[in-house]
């Protein structure tokens, strides 16, 4: 009995839950929320400037706005003088026009007087009477000046759909005078880890059992990601109590996942369960990918919750996570961003899974030079000292020594 | 009058503020948290290994435990046939020794019999009889067998004081039988935003007036790194109104930022009301540093609060709220990690400024090409289009088209 699984690759697994999903009504939630409040949440419609930025020509200095060739020639020794015809105040309008010869006091932020195409820093200037100033610096037209518009035009779309929001876009969206935006909601999730091996963070430490590790681990993927914690259970290997337990997480959950009990052994029951419990039974049992190869999807379209089943090995259940459920997720909600990554160069030759896809996880120097770590998949240790992962595609050769590759950060 | 501010380096900056606050006995509280609540929490001490991992030699997949030598020679084709004298269970500690020609069935990480050296997986083997399996896999020692230790040694440190808990820290924290860890308690912040020019966003739009954007900037950056926001203000102008402002909020701050009014325009205030509310005064009145030399710090050792006067362009203002506050904490708690960050070529030259640090916002594309986006620092647009910075440091030459360059995410 050479029983080789039936497996998908990465890339139709997401595409059969995401069909499933999306034929079946899956429809992510939206929220109006206040910019203040949107730190690392995700756009659920594109936000379009209210108004140009500025909305007016102004100073990025404080200082003196001015005709920028009358100040020609004008030097740390020898001054222009220039008649002080005004000034301008902080959010307040201006009405002034200079003419040659003329200037008027700019705080940073004031609108320029009309016939201004520069401005002077004051640190480079000194006043002489009330009405004259000695201009010590020569500028081009433009200096120290931003135009109405030159950061971003009303009505253009400012931000997309499926965007991340960072802390550089809260202030952003500030400026365009956007100040409550729509976003998905936190979807919700259960983790359920499974295993008569494993004890909990509370249990006493008995010989021969092992610390319940995917727990944590998938709490802290929770986190990063955004979703919302609602249960987290660790089960001994009982078909009928993860049944049970699955089917209660489906009321109150967009997302169920169970790590352990996804491959062939004798006590694996997740894909019996997730078969029974969804509407169109099991999508994918099985994905050619290394580590993580024993990986559940489904979808039950009458509670509309997405479940995944993961591989018991926390490092390949760490990855599976995000390269199925996230990655998924991400493509419901359109995001259009992968994390962070590097470049660097492999220090060591790769070799590839004929048939499957490779990760691999890696460290990287100061001076970009790529290791890989061959730990042990249920080895976690790896995952936390490891800077990132490699992936080799299911039809890519292995990677020589020396190539560049890309590192995706954990 | 060439008014030249008496400006510190960077380092000089954070070196000065860093040693005024642990002259005067800032210490940062910690508290006890468990790790399932502590994603992105800063170790406040070093977190030691409990116990082995694994703690004893266990397999990696569901199959049979063997010795190695016993299955030279089996192929899909030409089985080894081995006896099956017993049975692992996950969770319970196992005393059979197997001889050769003998095998035990192993769940998947279940303790290995005696005299097992490696596993088989369950896919390449066929039960024959209730007590005779057929092998169809010819394994090396060691292979799918994780051994007592491999992972980490009971007493070795598993994680530093200083280090930011990541996920694969959460699961493995777990692993080493850890589950509660001491943290520093998030600090508390204000954030002062000042100018007369501002408008928050609830205040309709005037003509003349721009939006506050650095109010729900530097919300954001508090979010990214961890601060816990008290209280958040939005003031005109007002020296008398700012120090009222300032005093009350030290009563209740770790940390007070105010943002704007720290050039040496008409109206700025920062740095008279800083120095005043202050023990010891303003330590740094300007940095060298290009965008964000108005920055400012203070101390004061009666409330223990850190006190920062950032620069009103946004991009200055973000740039130097990482480079100064953030830095500056990060040293007192001994955080050794550095925002992630990518290599990439300039397709630019770069010039550097003399005589001070320069600060370039840039774009990577997918070949990692770097190019810089010269916005007007004022406007916030680019810095949330960029996909980070680059440093120059004080001394450093320009940097040339086709250099590599270290690109530091925001």
């Amino acid at each position: 009995m050479l029983d080789l699984l039936k497996v998908d690759s990465l890339e139709e697994a997401v595409s059969k839950l995401y069909n499933e999903c999306k034929n079946n009504g899956l429809e992510i939630g939206t929220e109006e929320i206040n910019v203040s409040d949107s730190f690392l949440r995700i756009l659920a419609l594109d936000v379009v400037a209210n108004i140009d930025v500025p909305e007016f020509d102004r100073t990025v200095v404080d200082g003196y706005a001015v005709i920028a060739k009358d100040t020609a020639g004008a030097s740390d020794t020898i001054p222009t003088i220039l008649n002080v015809v005004g000034e301008s105040f902080m959010g307040k309008p201006q009405d002034i026009e200079i003419k040659n010869g003329e200037c008027v006091y700019v705080p940073t932020g004031a609108m320029l007087p009309k016939g201004a195409t520069a401005c002077i820093m004051i640190e480079n200037t000194e006043n002489i009477t009330n009405d004259k100033v000695a201009i010590y610096d020569s500028v081009a037209e433009g200096k120290y000046v931003v135009k109405k518009g030159d950061d971003i035009k009303k009505g253009t779309v400012a931000l997309n759909k499926g965007h991340i929001i960072k802390a550089a876009d809260m202030g952003f969206l500030s400026s365009i005078a956007v100040n409550k935006i729509k976003v998905y909601k936190k979807l919700n999730i259960t983790i359920i880890s499974t295993g008569d091996e494993l004890i909990d963070e509370n249990d006493k430490l008995e010989f021969g059992k092992i610390r319940d590790v995917n727990t944590n681990l998938l709490v802290g993927l929770s986190n990063k990601y955004g979703l919302n914690i609602v249960n987290k259970y660790l089960l001994k290997d009982d078909e009928k109590l993860l049944e049970d337990t699955v089917r209660k997480a489906m009321t109150t959950s967009d997302i169920v996942v169970v790590s352990g009990g996804s491959s062939k052994g004798k006590k694996d029951a997740s894909s019996e369960v997730l078969g029974r419990v969804s509407s169109s039974g099991v999508l994918t049992h099985g994905i050619a990918i290394k580590p993580g190869k024993p990986t559940i999807t489904a979808y039950d379209k009458d509670t509309k919750t997405i479940l995944v089943g993961l591989p018991g090995h926390p490092v390949a259940s760490a990855i599976l996570f995000k390269l199925v459920l996230i990655d998924l997720l991400y493509k419901l909600m359109n995001v259009d961003e992968t994390d962070y990554s590097c470049i660097g160069v492999m220090t060591e030759n790769i070799p590839a899974s004929p048939g499957r896809m490779t990760i691999q996880l890696v460290n990287v120097d100061k001076d970009y030079n790529v290791t890989p770590i061959y730990g042990r998949s249920g080895l976690i240790h790896t995952l936390s000292v490891a800077t990132g992962y490699i992936r080799l595609e299911i039809n890519q050769e292995g990677i020589n020594k020396g190539s560049k590759v890309n590192v995706y950060y954990l």
